[in-house]
């Protein structure tokens, strides 16, 4: 039989639990984004996979907001954010905690995602772009690597919390083999 | 250097490139999912890993839809796609055509994503349920198995268009290891 759990039943941790436990040592950057959908759907991704840090940059909105809130669905209450006025400021404060940095993008040497190797010591900071302009080509040139989602069909073009999924998916699997 | 690709550069296919290309034999069936924001996007994730056709299910709404349209970007032009005026209709459908039916959910005794064992000459059905109630009981009597994505934090309900395109992303690499 597969009975379906309940809510109570699924294990969930607490907010508290939520903080003082051991994170994926990723930090999600978000440079420029506008969906409000987008951004509360990050922060639900960012709780399931345990992310250390979302940081919401130049024109992305940040909590409290209604909007946010309708997809995050309390997630805001238990990952760490920070806003930065520009992305360019986020990747400084990552790189002086030793961050790498790399964006997810599609560029001339990018690494495919399946390829990207991690260290077990590494701390890493993912910048996903703006739903039409992508990761800014200044922050790609600040940024250490280029991790590119292999695409098949006609459009090349992943919603921005989609791609948040997959790539945080493949890389929390990378951190804890 | 990391030089963004520009949209000629990133060797997208036609439309009729696309329907004439080999596909992943994997179907995504939408359970009376409700967001049009949601439904687009799977169309467009749809696209990128070269899904063979997505089953639109009761109250899930079917394009051409100008909100659905807004997230697929186009997406339900080279995507396959069928309604069915319930999950029960197309999952007999698929039986009927040899697929095995996977639900996506957290049950008693679900497998999970990273564990689950493709064989290669299987053709794959996934189940994906409404953004409040998940999958319906009945649904998952119907299944041949069940997918769970692990999930950590403090909440275990990833947004449904983000749980596509984790699940599509991880299924598609075993389809083509």
């Amino acid at each position: 039989m597969n009975r379906k759990l309940k809510n109570e039943e699924l294990n969930r941790i607490s907010i508290e639990e939520f903080k003082s436990t051991a994170k994926t040592p990723i930090i999600i950057v978000l440079d420029n984004i506008r969906s409000l959908n987008n951004i509360g759907s990050v922060f639900r991704t960012a709780d399931a996979f345990l992310i250390k840090a979302v940081y919401l940059c130049g024109i992305t909105a940040t909590p409290p907001h209604r909007e946010i809130q309708k997809t995050a669905l309390g997630a805001t209450e238990s990952v760490e954010w920070k806003y930065f006025k520009s992305t360019g400021e986020a990747i400084d404060l990552l790189k002086e905690n030793d961050y790498k940095v790399a964006a997810i993008e599609q560029t001339e040497n990018s690494t495919m995602l399946d390829q990207y190797p991690i260290n077990e010591n590494e701390k890493l900071a993912i910048v996903f772009g703006n739903e039409v302009k992508g990761v800014e080509q200044e922050v790609i040139d600040l940024s250490d690597s280029i991790i590119e989602i292999p695409q098949f069909g006609t459009k090349h073009s992943l919603n921005i919390s989609v791609s948040v999924g997959v790539v945080v998916w493949e890389l929390y699997r990378k951190f804890n083999p």
